[in-house]
C-alpha cells in the first residue's frame, strides 16, 4: 500500500514506559505524584451529570476567559489544545513544509524531530553548551549551518523553531531576555515549550506582547497533575491564532477537559500548595544525587538530571527498575547518557535514593566515588 | 510571518453552529438527543476518584479489548481517536502528501476537502447519482477525470479515497458488496466512514479481512450519544495500524473518554433501546416531512435530507430559527440545496415539524404545494 514514503522509514515517537498496573513508583514521565485538586474532579462528576450528547465548544472558551483572567491575556491570544503535543502537532503543520526545516536544540524533547519527519521536513539540532546555554549558532542563518546537514537543498528554508524552557532532559532555564534576543536574531517563529514554567521562577509569557515571533506552549500534564486528561494550550498574537485555528481539528478538546482544566487553573491556591511540596522535595533530591557523586544541574523542572562521568548509570536504572521503581534513562549520541528523576512523593524519592545509595554501595563503595569518605 | 502558503488562502471548515446556551433545540449537528447510558458516567465518576496524574495508555487497550470482544476483531486491528476526525486527520496525513489527490464523493462530508487541502493536497469530487448510487467514474484512475481539474500534474497520483457510509447529507447508503468493487478497482485505500453505521440495517467491518485496502472509521458521537466526549475509532488490517500508529499524538486519547468509551460499547442493550427510538422517531419525521411535499430518501442514519424543486427552503431554515430551532440548510454548488434534520427526541421532531407546517400553511397554503389537497 503507498504510504507516504517519508513515513515508512522513520521510528515514530516512543513515549515513557506507562505499565498498566499500579505497583510501579513512576519518576519517568514528569508525571505530579499529588492528586489534582478536587475542583477539578467536581467539575468532571458536574459533567457527568448534564451528559455529553452535544458536541464541545470549539474554543473551549471558558476555559480560554479563565486563563485571560489569570495572566491578563485576551482569549483571543489563547488556542487550547488536546494536551501540549497537540498543539505542537499543530504548530509543526502551520508552519513547515514537505522539505523544510525545523530547529531545535539538543538534547532536549526527543518528539520535536518526530513531528519534523512527519511533515517530511528535516530537524536542525544545535548542541546546548556545556553550562546548558545555548550559542549563537541557535539563530544562525541556515546556510552557516550547511555543513552539518547531508543535502544543502534545504539550507534557506528554516520555518520553526522549538525550545522546552526549562528544559528537559535537564531542567536547566534560558532568561526571558536571551529568549526575547533569539528570538529577534531567528528568521521564524521560537516556540518555547513551557510545560515546566510553573515550577520555574520566570517564563516567557510576557514576552508574546513583544513579537509575534514568540508563541508559547503550556500544559496542564506536570504542575496541574493531570497528564491523564490531555489539556494544553498556547500564548500567541492573534494574527497567528487565526492560521492555527485553519489547522487543528474542529473539536480537539473534549467537554470534560475543558471544564476539568478551567476548574484547574482557577484553583491557583491548590498550584502554589503543590509547586511548594514538590519544590521542597526537589531541592532534598538534587542536594543527596550530588552527594553521591552524580552531576546534577540546578533544575527548575519537577526532575532532575543526574550524570556521571566515572561509572556506567544504566545498571542503576536497570536496579532501580528491579525494585519496583521507574526512572528515564536516556542516552543522547554525542552528548552522553543520565538519569532523569522525576520529583515524586518523599516517600517516593527516599526508595529512589535508598537504592541508588544500596547500589553505589555495593563493592566495598567501589561506585559511590567520594560519598564513603564524605560521610 | 512565514506560514504554509497552502494554509493562509484556504478557509477552514467550520462545524455546524454550536450555540452556547441550552436553550435552543439542536437539530443541525446530528447529535443524539437522549443521555449516554448511565454505565459511562459511572465510568467517568470512577477516574475522578482515581485521578488524573498518570499519562493514559497510549494504545486505549481496555477499549480496543471491549470492541474487539463486540466484533470478533483482534484488538491489532483497530485504532482509537480523539473523535474520529482525529482518525480522519491521522489517515489523510499518512497516505496523502503535498501536491497529491485526495478522493470523495459529493454531496458528502465536506471536512474530507479541508483535510487535503491542509495536506497541501487537492481532493478531487465524483458527484453521485441523482438517486445516490456511484457511477464507475468514482474508481476510474484520476487521468480519466483529469478533464475537470485545472492542472494535470496530479494525475497519477490518487493516494486515499474518503465514503460515508451512510452518507451525509443524504442518509443514504452504499452495500457492503458494492462497497467491496469499488475498493478492488481503486489505486488507493478506501476509507469507509461509518460515523451513522449504527443505525443502518448493513456495515463494512467484515470486509476489512477481504482486503487491506478498506479501513473503516466509527464514532461514539451519533449513536452512544458522546459528541462531547470525542472517542472514535478504526478497523484495518494490522500492517496498516501499525504505520497508521506512527502518525497519531501519543496520548491522543485521555483517561476519561477511554473508560467511558468502554462503558459505552459494552452497554449494547442501551445501544439497541436507543437505536429503536430514534428509528421510531425517523420514520415518523421521515414520512410527514414526503407528506409536507419535500423529497426525502430513505434514510439510514439519524437525519433526513429534504429537498423541493418547487419552493426555497432557506426560509424555512430562518424560520425555524427564529423559533429556537436549529437544523441544517445546506447548499452544494452545482447539486442543490436542502434541509438535513437531525432525529430529535419526538417532542423536539414534533415541535419542528409544526413550524414547518404552519410555515407552508402561510399565504392561504400557497407553499405547501400538494398538502393541502391531501388533508
Amino acid at each position: 500500500m503507498h504510504f507516504r514514503p517519508e513515513l515508512v522509514h522513520i521510528k515514530g515517537y516512543v513515549p515513557g514506559e506507562q505499565p498498566l498496573g499500579d505497583e510501579a513508583v513512576k519518576l519517568n514521565t514528569n508525571e505530579n505524584p499529588y492528586r489534582a485538586s478536587e475542583s477539578v474532579f467536581d467539575a468532571i462528576r458536574k459533567v457527568a451529570e448534564i451528559g455529553l450528547s452535544r458536541y464541545p465548544d470549539p474554543l473551549a472558551s471558558t476555559f480560554r476567559k479563565a486563563a485571560g483572567r489569570l495572566y491578563d491575556i485576551d482569549p483571543d491570544w489563547i488556542l487550547c489544545g488536546n494536551g501540549s503535543d497537540d498543539l505542537l502537532t499543530i504548530l509543526t503543520r502551520t508552519f513547515v513544509g514537505n522539505g523544510e526545516l525545523l530547529r531545535l536544540p539538543y538534547p532536549s524533547y526527543i518528539l520535536y524531530k518526530t513531528l519534523a519527519e512527519l511533515q517530511g521536513a528535516a530537524a536542525e539540532t544545535v548542541h546546548f553548551q556545556p553550562d546548558w546555554t545555548l550559542s549563537h549558532r541557535f539563530t544562525d542563518n541556515p546556510a552557516a549551518l550547511a555543513a552539518q546537514r547531508e543535502t544543502h537543498e534545504r539550507s534557506n528554508r528554516l520555518r520553526l523553531a522549538f525550545l522546552p524552557n526549562p528544559n528537559s532532559p535537564s531542567g536547566t532555564i534560558l532568561s526571558p531576555e536571551t529568549i526575547l534576543r533569539l528570538a529577534e536574531e531567528l528568521p521564524c517563529p521560537l516556540v518555547v515549550d513551557e510545560a515546566y514554567a510553573d515550577f520555574a521562577e520566570t517564563n516567557c509569557l510576557k514576552l508574546v506582547e513583544k513579537t509575534e515571533k514568540i508563541i508559547v506552549s503550556r500544559t496542564l500534564s506536570k504542575s496541574y497533575a493531570l497528564a491523564g486528561l490531555r489539556f494544553g494550550f498556547l500564548v500567541a498574537q492573534p494574527q497567528m491564532i487565526e492560521q492555527l485555528l485553519k489547522m487543528k481539528d474542529s473539536y480537539n478538546c473534549d467537554t470534560v477537559s475543558i471544564a476539568a482544566a478551567t476548574a484547574a487553573i482557577t484553583d491557583q491556591d491548590w498550584l502554589a500548595e503543590n509547586r511548594a511540596k514538590i519544590l521542597a522535595t526537589r531541592g532534598r533530591l538534587t542536594q543527596r544525587m550530588r552527594d553521591f557523586g552524580f552531576d546534577t544541574p540546578e533544575t527548575h523542572a519537577n526532575f532532575t538530571w543526574n550524570t556521571r562521568s566515572d561509572i556506567q548509570v544504566k545498571p542503576i536504572y536497570e536496579h532501580l527498575k528491579a525494585n519496583g521503581i521507574l526512572v528515564r534513562y536516556m542516552n543522547y549520541p554525542g552528548w552522553g547518557d543520565g538519569l532523569r528523576i522525576s520529583v515524586g512523593t518523599d516517600s517516593q524519592i527516599d526508595r529512589c535514593l535508598e537504592l541508588i545509595e544500596k547500589y553505589l554501595l555495593e563493592d566495598g563503595g567501589e561506585r559511590i566515588g567520594e560519598l564513603k569518605i564524605e560521610n
